[in-house]
């Protein structure tokens, strides 16, 4: 990976001054171009060993393009807010809008790097790190984003020198501190498992780009000369509007018999009022109990709710909410993206919304409008929502890594029953309001929610993270069987 | 993955009768199509529990297509030919040619599902594994072949019924053995660990197919109707020829300042004939000693040869195979592929020539013409090329896992001596028919390849499989390097 990064690549001044007020006002060009076009956003991680000058190329692109349509990120020790979340959620909140350019100085290379290097990381699990890295970066290609990867590298006796020099130099010694010193220690160590990582994350789509980093003139221009070219390329290739997508096999038939997971339901179930009052006091009790015990900080509570109209989902939510003090829950509702967040990677909106440890997200429908409504709707293509589902069980994987519980609820209303709910709303004056035109056309499409809902849940029903099927033309079942379902999954998370 | 296989889905013989002929009827017409478009090959995966029909459907397919176009390979116990070789290498050989139909009974998902059951792999080789897999089938897709995986599910209480049923009549008892019995007590763990399997190998290209088992007219029609769908839909799709290129980002560009791994080397050494005679009997004494040890039986000894024309490939060869029996190694001359090897996926011509164990194989030229004369001649998309650099690493990966030992050589001529070999075989008789127009039309293209070379260094230099440059203006020199260099690999591994 680093052969072509050892050969001492120099400019001379003249060389410098020759070419970079042509490449700066080539840049200016580019990125207006980019914000122009407003297809695709991009995203320069910058990495590499410790004085091989990736702040000072920072600080070059900064002051070389418009800084108002770059946003830089720099990722150091993660702070509160970052530690009671996922890994990832960090750089989710950091990722560059289509249009506009997002430059990472640490990435998520850095962390299992260092920690693969100090040995705090066994091999497996950093293989697992990488395969979670490459299906991030997969999807981010796959919605649009354009990925740049610097490598900032240095031969061991350049980097013994440089750091040398720079200690010699007043101006700049405070530049060198004792962890640069200890770095440089583990030399062979940072450069075998750096190769490694590289190598099994230099893709097609996101290749990294080692750059030797000893020479200052060098290293700018080479760093602003790939992201001329490769911006430039694309911005001409979308121009001519080319297919991104993978060959899609067809996802299986609906069964043949007719007999599927919604149809064998009982959605109507005998639930006597009066006991549904006394077990609904006793759950919504149990559930504030379990959401209090000392056990909850290191966990959090993602609900999801998923359902034909009219099924019931907001007055679940409410007997659920009933029972929570308002500062450790939070109700998402999911409608159609706003602007910015389809400027965005389609899940961009819901990490938004991953809450920390010791709290609860209760999402009213959720990212799997991907598989139901756009699918149905066709607002995706067939290859998006194809690979929405490994995206999705990537997304619930994290979620459960960082310490989630997550439960998801599929309301089950027979058809029947939302026709009459239907009537009763436009009947209702007070009701009236619940009730629209989209509704009805949503239930013409019936017959096709039923595949994607019987897909979604065989696909997405993991260990980590199940569907619970709640039998919903009964209310007051309903609203039982998802309290009393909320109560046993934290259960057994806080055992 | 497997709830809407546990619904008891049917068929009644009056439906079966109904549909079957026309069914049959389209099969037949869609494997015309598909002989006669010779796009693409279609694969199909056969997995799932015991007794769920695998055989039996496989026999149905078979029964109402035309045999002549669909290859059926079982896997059972790999043989000994097989065992001496990487794990795929029996897939490989089983890839469907364009055009055709490959149905695989047993397939690279039956090994490690069973391994992990039985706990004999750990659930980090497993990760490994289906990272394997899905690098794999990806590349499959990419390569255009269309991948249909089928696993047939039955419910546990009805696996029970159904291996008791077969039991009790005397005319399929013979079909019940020891073995699935025991299969059976591992029933949930089976589950549980092939869940995982199919949740994280289930893709937008290669989904799985979940096939109720229990009725043998369902599954049987189920699977037929799934086929005709998945395939004709392709054909129609590749008559509007997509693309299938995932989004490329470009490849780093050459060093601003010309210097790169080629320039920099010291093509002209200086070798004395005189120590060349004396070395070179050494050297191939020892490699001739090396292939005899004890220890090779376990490993194989792969060597590429790569360089320029007239940069002394053919001389080093004959000078390594000199020391060597005729019976262990192959020379393997990589010319233009052939329209057989053209209908299978790029690899495809590589794998068949994998040694087995204890035998060495000499590529003259090899996989890296993608990435060199392909490249520089368009002969692929830049997609596909791009991608070649990770699929020749995990190729070169499998390799080392099952012993081999792999040695790449670029042998580095400069262009003047280039072109002092080129005069001198024109002006030769017996040198005459090794120069060629196309020579002369390649030597034009030397700039181009120069950063295809250097790319190549840059991006397949593994730890398993270096690159050595070889400084070859002085075929001397030359010759003693690779012998020396092949010792050295050799008696590190046998170590």
């Amino acid at each position: 990976m680093f052969e072509s990064a050892e050969l001492d690549h120099k400019l001379s001044k003249a060389e410098f001054d020759a070419v970079v007020p042509d490449l700066r006002a080539k840049l200016l060009d580019m990125q207006v171009r980019l914000g122009r076009q407003n297809h695709f956003g991009v995203l320069v991680l910058i990495n590499g060993v410790d004085g091989a000058g990736k702040g000072e190329t920072v600080n070059v692109l900064n002051a070389w393009m418009d800084p108002r349509h770059i946003r830089t990120h720099a990722f150091g020790t993660p702070t509160e807010e970052e530690i009671l979340r996922p890994f990832m959620w960090r750089f989710w909140r950091a990722l560059p809008p289509r249009g506009s350019m997002g430059i990472l100085f640490g990435s998520w290379y850095s962390e299992p790097i260092l920690r693969r290097v100090e040995r705090d990381m066994g091999r497996a699990e950093m293989d697992a790190r990488i395969d979670e890295i490459n299906h991030f970066e997969r999807m981010l290609a796959q919605e649009g984003v354009l990925i740049l990867k610097f490598w900032f590298h240095l031969a061991k006796d350049v980097q013994r020198r440089r750091l040398r020099a720079l200690e010699k130099n007043p101006l700049t010694r405070w530049r060198v501190t004792n962890d640069d010193w200890n770095h440089f220690a583990h030399y062979d160590r940072f450069r075998e498992v750096s190769e490694h990582v590289l190598r099994q994350t230099s893709t097609g789509h996101a290749p990294w780009v080692v750059v030797e980093g000893a020479d200052e003139r060098y290293r700018s221009v080479y760093v602003g000369r790939v992201l001329l070219d490769a911006i430039t390329k694309r911005l001409d290739a979308d121009a001519a509007e080319p297919s991104y997508a993978m060959p899609v096999a067809p996802i299986a038939p609906p069964p043949l018999d007719g007999v599927n997971l919604l149809n064998r339901l009982q959605p109507a179930q005998t639930y006597p009022p009066a006991r549904y009052a006394r077990d609904m006091e006793q759950l919504q009790g149990r559930l504030a109990m379990l959401v209090r015990r000392k056990g909850f900080d290191k966990h959090s509570l993602v609900v999801v709710f998923e359902g034909m109209d009219a099924a019931g989902k907001g007055s679940a939510i409410r007997r659920v909410t009933g029972a929570l003090d308002a500062r450790v829950y939070r109700v998402v509702p999911i409608a159609a993206p706003t602007e910015e967040e389809k400027a965005l990677p389609y899940l961009w909106r819901f990490w938004r919304h991953v809450p920390r440890r010791g709290r609860l997200a209760i999402f009213d429908r959720s990212w799997y409008g991907r598989v139901l409504v756009e699918r149905v709707e066709g607002f995706c293509t067939e290859a998006d929502w194809m690979r929405a589902y490994n995206e999705i069980n990537d997304f619930e994987d994290q979620l459960a890594k960082s310490g989630a519980v997550i439960v998801k609820f599929w309301l089950a209303v027979s058809p029947t029953e939302q026709l009459r709910r239907f009537d009763e709303r436009a009947a209702t004056p007070f009701k009236h309001f619940k009730i629209t035109e989209e509704d009805w056309r949503n239930r013409d499409k019936w017959p096709q929610y039923v595949p994607a809902v019987c897909d979604m849940i065989d696909r997405t029903s993991t260990e980590v993270a199940p569907w619970t099927l709640v039998e919903a033309d009964n209310k007051l079942f309903a609203r039982a069987k998802v309290l009393r379902t909320l109560c046993e999954r934290l259960e057994s998370a806080l055992k």
